[in-house]
């Protein structure tokens, strides 16, 4: 097997035209309107689950668009999620990536509450004075709190990037999230992680 | 489908368990000395993949080890992976978790030079002082520069872990790692990402 000469700034575009031929191939047919999102998810993990488990709320990319435009805030769950998000275009709008789980408050918080550091960085998260677009690759608990806290009035989110990923709660943070009206972008299953919630809110903001 | 109560703390437990079963369920064989990396794969990506696709050079683990308890440097392709790497206990030894992608003299040589910054990068990482092993989750190009720059003798890396996602030149890439003699891990075949790079050095160092 030869190495390819693929120029560096071709590689990503070869990696695409990859992409779509191999779901040509097989037959599987992606929503349009979202086949950039569900790309950038098969191109960040090579896993073409992702065209065929991707959810999204009626409206859900221009929501999170709106929020970049007006300078808002993507909150993420993890510092990997927050790293993968290209935050160039995100802070030219006036917007910023944050995370709060390793913030010594959220530490000593979730320590004496017996909650996970998750939990505590989104109820940190509801104190914002910015439109809120949650980008979550890891915790289920993460999602659990921000429906919990949009129940309870405590968060309202514009939408949600709900991609953690696991065997303990995963599927039903999942669903919870679909099921509670807040706008959002799910891998439904196991499926998910950090990668792919960076990945998602990259394939929107590349497509404003 | 219910939410499951489980401690915060009980969670990758609980993880570990429902994976081991699984495993055991649909009769997949994992090599029991890497059970531990190879499950820390599946933990992060949900991916049962990985149990049948991972190879490992003799001794691989060990040498790795090593250069944790010598204070080495682990270097990473990405931000990504350096922030998924858990650096208290690496940083407990003395030894620091690296990355060169952001770098100003990287990006003017690689544009200069018509080089990924992924390539320019690993070169950088060839002037270090101490033992070295890398954490390639991302780029093709950068297990490349590897390879070539240990062909050429100008870098001596004691394991490589080789990751990398994608569809131009990934499998290749991981091919000539694999034959090139340098002591490695990699996740054969499209599939890997800095998320599963990283769970490979933090599964060698929980068990440690």
């Amino acid at each position: 097997m030869k190495i390819e000469n693929v120029k560096p700034a071709d590689i990503e575009k070869r990696s695409f035209e990859i992409i779509a031929e191999t779901l040509e191939e097989t037959g599987i047919d992606i929503d349009e309107r979202y086949a950039h999102i569900i790309k950038r998810c098969i191109h960040t993990s090579a896993d073409f689950d992702y065209a065929r488990t991707m959810f999204f709320s009626e409206g859900v990319e221009e929501k999170i668009a709106s929020v970049i435009r007006d300078g808002g805030y993507i909150v993420t769950d993890t510092r990997m999620a927050q790293s993968g998000i290209n935050k160039k275009r995100i802070e030219a709008w006036g917007g910023k990536v944050l995370c709060f789980i390793g913030d010594e408050d959220v530490a000593e918080r979730a320590a004496k509450e017996g909650l996970t550091r998750s939990y505590v960085s989104m109820e940190k998260a509801a104190e914002l004075d910015r439109p809120v677009v949650f980008a979550i690759g890891n915790a289920p608990t993460a999602l659990i709190a921000i429906c919990q806290l949009f129940e309870e009035g405590k968060l309202k989110p514009e939408a949600v990037v709900g991609a953690p990923v696991g065997f303990v709660n995963v599927v039903a943070a999942k669903k919870l999230l679909i099921s509670s009206g807040i706008s959002c972008i799910v891998p439904r299953g196991r499926k998910g992680g950090s990668n792919i919630a960076a990945a998602i809110i990259n394939a929107v903001q590349y497509n404003m």
